[in-house]
């Protein structure tokens, strides 16, 4: 059954994501806040929307990937949203990564109107975004998963499209448990180097014995090198794992759950950002630990 | 050039290391404390020592394998040690994993008797041990690592057999960066699984969705697998993880290096040595943020 796709939010992310469905054949509809992005899909064969509710009354699935929490209660549930405009049947597909509280309530507002909300961030940055190749987690029923698998085949590689759970808010519930197994590991490679560095041991032979051993991570090999670089070019922005830490840590408070090592990591991506490392790569938050370990940025 | 290699310390680990070099065919003679494991190897082609300086007196390469710093120091430089006993020219290979700062203060001693000292700690466990497929981190002279190159050969695997550096204690750096390393990814798994526990979501699909993506690890590929079964049979013993976390934060203090995130881990792992953990695998650190989530030990 062909379905008409419609895409909210095309930004550093969601433009290339509406785009492969666009070069794969689907009809996408496009709404963005600023005008850039959609002229670049209409031409790439995908139809503007005048207004968020034109979308949603024009479309059967309806995609949402925008950058925090706020922004996808005003899309969907404010006024003249996609909640007031779907028709019963329809899905929304949140890729945002965003509160799964919020998802939830989002999700009932939606169920109300006789459809279905997924919610369905994603892992792998620009890069991922571009190449096609994200991780995508969902959450949410499994026949509208079912349903809306071949779109998300379009934007993720498809053994890298898990269904997290029926839940309402799984995805996004493993999205935040994806970004504090990363924050662990990017802390523990950043003091590992600190300290070597700082007694004077050639790091670059550091990460190399350690990648043949169990500490051996996807963060150590492309982050680790990173630091040794000091390329901080993003990749994935500081202030963005800083908000995804900020939904770590709501959740883990609203759930009595202790994470003593990721508040540590918050504070450090905190001091990255308060000086003025919010628009550099993630794993910047190594130069915080170098620092205050007296040690120049890289190296 | 054949060459006599001497063994002190037939423990779990030093035991098959020992066994790899006989089996290799090399003339070993070995040394420990309790008598059971001579037995064993004499059975197996090597010859016993009738002490620690009868063997630094029949031998050009002596390696150690003991369990922490104090030991060492009494093997080597106490007295009947291996110190005052070495011929100028050989090579003491330290595999143990002690202290950065008495490794180079051995290294002088041996230097002064007019021998090379080698500090050539291990990661890979007792499973990689018996199937010779160490993790070796080798600080110290070169001309000396290359003599020795082949004997560590037969213990590890040659593709993560590294030499860090020319300095000494340069191994014993690495491994601590190896074991800070390690205790971030290990915070950071356990932390993600409580919380995902805690909320409600199949940790095992959890782990599957992270495992494509920027979480991915070692850590979260056995140690993820060994917190969803519960199953914390060691592998490596939390009491020596205990260990190398305390030589971690002994350097780092003595550097200077703020290493928060290492402090964190070092206070989880005590909390579970101190309930009785001691002897189970380091992974079951999870257990203690589980437990203070409130959650039971497993699932």
């Amino acid at each position: 059954m062909p379905e008409n796709v419609g895409f909210i939010g095309l930004g550093v992310m969601g433009r290339p994501m509406a785009g492969h469905l666009v070069s794969r054949g689907h009809a996408v509809t496009v709404y963005n806040r600023s005008r850039g992005p959609v002229d670049a899909l209409v031409d790439a064969g995908a139809t503007a929307a005048a207004g968020i509710a034109d979308l949603a009354r024009r479309t059967t699935i309806v995609i949402t990937m925008l950058p925090d929490t706020p922004d996808v209660e005003a899309v969907l549930g404010g006024p003249g949203g996609v909640v007031a405009a779907i028709s019963p049947g329809s899905i929304v597909i949140d890729m945002s990564s965003i509160s799964p509280v919020a998802t939830r309530r989002l999700a009932s507002m939606v169920a109300e109107k006789g459809a279905v909300m997924l919610d369905a961030p994603v892992s792998g940055g620009e890069i991922g975004a571009i190449g096609a190749s994200l991780s995508i987690m969902v959450g949410g029923d499994a026949g509208a998963f079912a349903r809306v698998k071949p779109l998300l085949e379009c934007m993720g590689s498809p053994q890298r499209i898990v269904h997290v759970g029926i839940e309402p808010g799984s995805g996004q519930v493993c999205k935040v448990a994806n970004q504090i197994a990363i924050g662990g590991a990017l802390a523990g490679v950043s003091e590992a180097f600190a300290l070597a560095r700082k007694v004077g041991v050639d790091v670059t032979r550091v990460r190399e014995a350690l990648l043949g051993g169990f500490a051996s991570s996807r963060v150590l090999e492309v982050h680790g090198e990173r630091m040794i670089k000091g390329n901080y070019a993003p990749g994935f922005r500081a202030r963005l794992y800083e908000k995804d830490l900020r939904l770590a840590n709501e959740l883990a408070a609203a759930h009595d759950v202790p994470i003593p090592s990721t508040r540590v990591v918050a504070q450090l991506v905190g001091a990255l950002v308060d000086n003025g490392g919010a628009e550099l790569d993630y794993s910047a938050v190594a130069t915080v630990v170098f620092e205050r370990a007296g040690l120049p940025p890289q190296g």
